[in-house]
């Protein structure tokens, strides 16, 4: 099943069902109004959202319009919990030898993860806004889930059943605040401004065989100003989701609607080029001594697909700009 | 004015207007049914309010009825954004003298400060579960402010008037964790579990002169076990709460609802004590060589209280256990 939220003019917009071609939508509200409270009450909800789903592929869903990415919302446009790992072992690797950083121990065992601001999340084709562009703008393809309640202390065993969507994330970041806030040991804050993300939450179903082992097995493809960024895939994540749902829910439990990131999707080898500049930055400075390729211009647009093992669209695409805020009066 | 948030089985509760004196309460919900919407529309639903809160006070609020903070949410049960800082710059020394950390820089001019979770907090009287002693279970009492609508780049003196309700926190806390995560870059997860609430969310003009400069100039009452342990001072908060709201507000916007913490309350000269086990050792370290006092033990419990100039109730009391988690079946 595929789900959006539309902007309705209220912060939590309003849910819709989408079709699995993402040609067309039809409206959830009767049902549930808005995707969060379908997450609070999922067992409920399912199977009549389940109903319009297949309707809409059928094309027989009452109501059914033409769906435009650009009038959703982020999936959930805000959410009470944003928890973001850094899964992939090849990107934290390349970042400390470029840049000459002390081994974190442990990474290989215990996952790395950073809780983000959720209040604020970007539309698909929604702008940037950021204050300065000499604050090294990046962005951060990865992909996520939406969990049902987890309880304090699952085991991953246990976690994968709160599993309910998977998305695709721009985890937007400034490069220039980070290292401080790294050494500061309260870690990321400034240097994580607002998520964006594609506009359309799936059941994990709807990949196939593209997802086991708790991982997307799939390349996200990214475009920085309309050229081939880079198309790592989801299948060398070092953590499934379940481990890192089990890390997260160690000393709490969590409540429905939490996103949780997979971090930067980041191969091995290089072929597959990077989901940030940073990375490809870092694979410069080991390579030529010194990086070449600079961080994002106001003006510049950033694009992010995951297409499935048809090459049919999954999630839809990220597809937007960076631009200037203005300086409150 | 005074604010709580009652159990009433759905997840926001329902939004209560509570008496000076914090006898009596009236129910708000035909005005506004969560604290969290009252925050989205604050202005339009602020005057009838404090129609309500007027005639609590005069004893005249029709369905008034007996205020029980055993019966409370946090005020916000459930919120969009948690920023905690560590504004009172004492308790970071200390910690460094103890554990001969490295100075972490500029932390005289730029706030520590880390994004935590939010999607769970704890109510004023409800039991504090957690996994395991061995995690060095500990208190930290705070002051926290929530917010209305904060622009991306405001200053100090533009973020002031942002500044909706004041609130008393204890920011749960297991010290065995915080060290590797620190170490890790990514900052505080594990470390900081759910955080718990006193009850009544209060305007900063019922502190009258005690709340001046962005500060709650009073003392912060704390008993473990039945036992005084400290009583630091709001007043010594090297950064005010408009300095903090700038900070967390410079590279993206925060949305209504968001709660930001002071961090632990710490005052120099050690006569008033702490507000957490972890600042005590580390004042025995540096005298003794070594700790003396241990961290909490399941089934112990922790009270914290403020009150006003005129030694009357401001934000209610947290009272609370520490209680085992069983595994999840």
């Amino acid at each position: 099943m595929k789900l959006a939220t539309l902007k309705n003019g209220c912060r939590d917009g309003a849910l819709v069902v989408v079709s699995r071609d993402l040609a067309t939508a039809a409206r959830a509200d009767a049902l549930v109004p808005t995707l969060q409270q379908a997450l609070e009450q999922w067992d409920a909800v399912l199977p009549a959202l389940q109903v319009l789903y297949a309707q809409l592929n059928d094309g027989v869903a009452n109501g059914a319009f033409a769906f435009d990415p650009a009038r959703c919302e982020a999936p959930l446009p805000r959410a009470y919990q944003w928890c973001d790992a850094s899964a992939f072992l090849n990107h934290g690797m390349l970042m400390q030898t470029a840049f000459k950083a002390p081994q974190i121990p442990d990474t290989d065992t215990i996952p790395l993860m950073y809780q983000g601001g959720s209040d604020d999340f970007i539309g698909p084709c929604d702008d940037v806004t950021l204050p300065d562009e000499a604050q090294q703008i990046d962005f951060e393809g990865e992909f996520g889930v939406i969990l049902g309640e987890v309880a304090m202390g699952v085991t991953p065993e246990q976690a994968e059943a709160s599993i309910r969507l998977l998305v695709q994330i721009n985890d937007v970041s400034l490069r220039s605040m980070a290292p401080r806030e790294m050494r500061s040991g309260f870690g990321f804050f400034q240097a994580k401004p607002s998520s964006s993300f594609a506009p359309v939450a799936v059941t994990p179903d709807e990949l196939g065989p593209a997802w086991r082992d708790g991982r997307v097995h799939l390349p996200l493809r990214v475009e920085w100003n309309g050229e081939w960024f880079g198309h790592p895939n989801g299948r060398e994540m070092n953590f499934s989701f379940p481990q890192l749902i089990a890390h997260a829910a160690a000393t709490r439990r969590l409540r429905a609607g939490t996103i949780l990131g997979s971090g930067t999707v980041s191969n091995a080898g290089g072929g597959a080029g990077s989901a940030c500049i940073t990375e490809r930055r870092a694979i410069e400075m080991i390579r030529d001594g010194q990086p070449s390729t600079g961080f994002m211009r106001f003006g510049d647009t950033v694009r992010m697909e995951t297409r499935d093992l048809q090459d049919g669209p999954l999630f839809g695409a990220i597809e937007q700009r960076v631009v200037q805020a203005r300086k409150p009066a």
